[in-house]
């Protein structure tokens, strides 16, 4: 799978087939949990309960997606027993609808939050955090999706960079949601609200990162898990 | 490695000694998670930052930990090529050090907040609701680990039972961490470590259920995420 003339060494043509389907199905359930967090901060930014509910009821179509594309790696590894670059597709896979599924929940989280603010229906300071971070982090998942489509390790990489000024950005906002606490109390419990959503947005950074470094260990075959950027940027130039 | 007949049908003994290897190699894992945990947690309660500071150093290990065994499960998967039970057993494993990384990083979480209370030098509310839930996620990440060393899928069922408890003993303890902050709001600063730490032990009980998931795949060779405790029980009965 890591260039078109890899796929003539298969004996067969239907494992071919196969992995493109995975890959194909993998990339279907990316599109729609990039969908999923842009909607989620649309709902909190613009107090719009229905489209929050609209995102909690799809979020089990995408669990509904996790399971059946992981019980599809499940069935290679056992009927084909891939070797080399296809069994790290099938890993890489396998490890990515795994973070697309979390990203998915913290998706369900926000809008969850936003039904809470809805409801109080107080205009709530941290918007503009939350309309930052949420863009930032949203960029982050559709290029990290983009870099395994095109197995872009340069991409990759920048994925990975642009996580830590999500959580510079993240450390701000929580200082900023810490003021407006102390400053009126009585914003406390809207301010929670906030609160846990930028987290959850802090989350889907870690976790458009995490597929980053799939990518890199699907094309470089090197398991780059807890690495720095600057070890992480000697692995990809290699 | 369902049991040790099954271990007669490997035609190399030396496949048999990679399959313990790794399940040996995850349990020690799982028996220094365990241990970041209770001591993350008495270094909050305690404020001792002694605690805390070696709780964050021994999570490089974790990781170092996790990278070697799911190195260990690929290697495994591409020169063995398992069948049947022995590779829904490589694919627990590797999905089981996943959440023991996770549940390693929240620990590593806790003794930040703890390291932050100390500073502070405040006694805090909180303690009773962190040194309960806390006690109650170490003993279900403890018997999620035995379940998976015994592949006992009614204490698999149990464990996911108990994170129900887990998530309702959360969200009292949250209620009344945003009451606390209400009534003092100078105290916000410390509560909000209070409220991360008791968010960090809440998904600590998340991570002991999905390894919890894992052992009834393994033995019932069913994919059981997102499913309800009662289907969960009926995959378990069967």
């Amino acid at each position: 799978m890591l260039d078109k003339d890899a796929h003539s060494h298969h004996i067969s043509q239907q494992f071919n087939t196969e992995l493109d389907a995975v890959k194909t199905h993998m990339m279907e359930m990316g599109g729609l949990v990039e969908k999923q967090v842009s909607d989620a901060v649309f709902s909190i930014l613009n107090a719009d309960s229905g489209m929050a509910e609209t995102v909690k009821e799809r979020d089990k179509l995408i669990n509904a997606m996790e399971v059946s594309v992981d019980d599809e790696c499940a069935r290679i590894l056992a009927r084909r027993q891939p070797a080399a670059s296809d069994l790290r597709l099938v890993i890489a896979i396998s490890k990515a609808v795994n973070d697309l599924e979390r990203i998915g929940d913290e998706a369900g989280k926000i809008a969850t939050q936003a039904l809470a603010l809805a409801e109080a229906g107080e205009p709530s300071k941290g918007s503009v955090e939350i309309r930052m971070i949420g863009e930032h982090v949203g960029r982050m998942v559709h290029d990290a999706l983009d870099a395994f489509a095109r197995l872009d390790v340069d991409k990759a990489l920048e994925v990975a960079r642009e996580d830590k000024l999500v959580d510079a950005e993240y450390g701000t906002a929580m200082r900023s949601v810490m003021t407006y606490m102390m400053e009126d109390p009585r914003s406390i419990s809207s301010m929670l609200n906030v609160l846990w959503s930028l987290r959850s947005l802090e989350r889907v950074g870690d976790h458009a990162r995490n597929i980053a470094e799939h990518v890199i260990y699907l094309v470089k075959g090197k398991n780059v898990r807890h690495v720095g950027l600057t070890e992480l940027a000697k692995h990809v130039e290699q």
